[in-house]
């Protein structure tokens, strides 16, 4: 439902007043987001998420954190305890296209309908048992099939899907080579939650 | 609790099992992994994950889907409706890199007390919202802290949690560029579930 205050459930004053603020000072733009993981067993594990670092401070907006628990089906070995970690990765692409898509409709003044993705994308588990050095652990590709109904041209339609694939950060973490370090840390006590 | 059929949680007899179907016929390494995003409002979507294709045949094993729902901070516009889609990257992330290192520490004989881990990233706006065509929309890099107890020796924690990170499937996806192709379908029905 749009008003002339919201447009896509986003709200235009709030959006202009953030898009302002975050053009006059640019080092207000770099966030930092952060999760934490515990195992529980097997392939069983879960993360908190509460604080991150936005707009030059330490948000305060979530009084509890978010919880969510990976699992692996019985063909890994697990008990569908939850979806597992390359699925999550589905959820997450699917969603930042999604937010990107809408985010950048609302920019330009397009009213989305309706808008549903489906994704997939193959995986040969020869690479996380390294049963073959020459396969890659990961994704070889995804395929995202989105569904869009909105008050504009077929042509705008196109021109801002692709604007939000090339926008969209998950998106962007996945297509690039992103490093990814990993740090032991001595026993000075638990980092997680 | 370890018994002498399980190790760190996963059955032995099945993991064992399960290795060799996989290494006699390696057609059944290939898994294809889905999700379906419908779009509610604003940067509020919610996710659906149930079937998968893996080991030459579609998976039934789940009964429900998972569901997971994407949201945003009031910061970001949003009105924390769950955690955002760059949180959840990091939570398949933290989720990976721990399922791989179980994996192969089962595999090689190691069990492991405790495992818990803290991710951070770093994120510019700028990306996303267009204000730099220099910027990246995406993560520039992720740094994993991990604290491990197992009963080996701290080398064999190192050459460990090395191997995990080179053979984890979400880690991989990220540090390599891997396509993500977007496809708008028409109106023939909707794609989500």
């Amino acid at each position: 439902m749009n008003t002339a205050q919201t447009r896509n459930g986003i709200d235009l004053a709030q959006m202009t007043q953030t898009l302002e603020t975050l053009d006059r000072d640019r080092d207000l733009t770099r966030f930092r987001f952060r999760a934490r993981n515990r195992w529980i067993t097997g392939g069983e594990n879960r993360s908190t998420i509460r604080d991150f670092y936005g707009a030059g401070a330490e948000d305060q907006s979530r009084t509890e954190p978010f919880c969510y628990t990976n699992g692996e089906p019985p063909i890994l070995l697990g008990h569908n305890e939850g979806a597992n970690p390359v699925e999550y990765l589905l959820h997450a692409l699917a969603g930042c296209v999604t937010t990107t898509t809408v985010l950048h409709a609302t920019a330009r003044g397009i009213h989305i309908d309706e808008l549903s993705t489906e994704l997939e994308g193959e995986i040969d588990l020869q690479g996380l048992l390294a049963m073959d050095p020459d396969v890659q652990a990961g994704y070889r590709e995804i395929r995202i099939r989105m569904q869009i109904s909105a008050d504009c041209s077929d042509d705008e339609l196109d021109d801002l899907i692709g604007f939000a694939r090339d926008h969209s950060p998950v998106c962007s973490t996945i297509c690039r080579p992103v490093p990814v370090t990993v740090e032991r840390v001595k026993s000075a006590g638990s980092v997680a939650a």
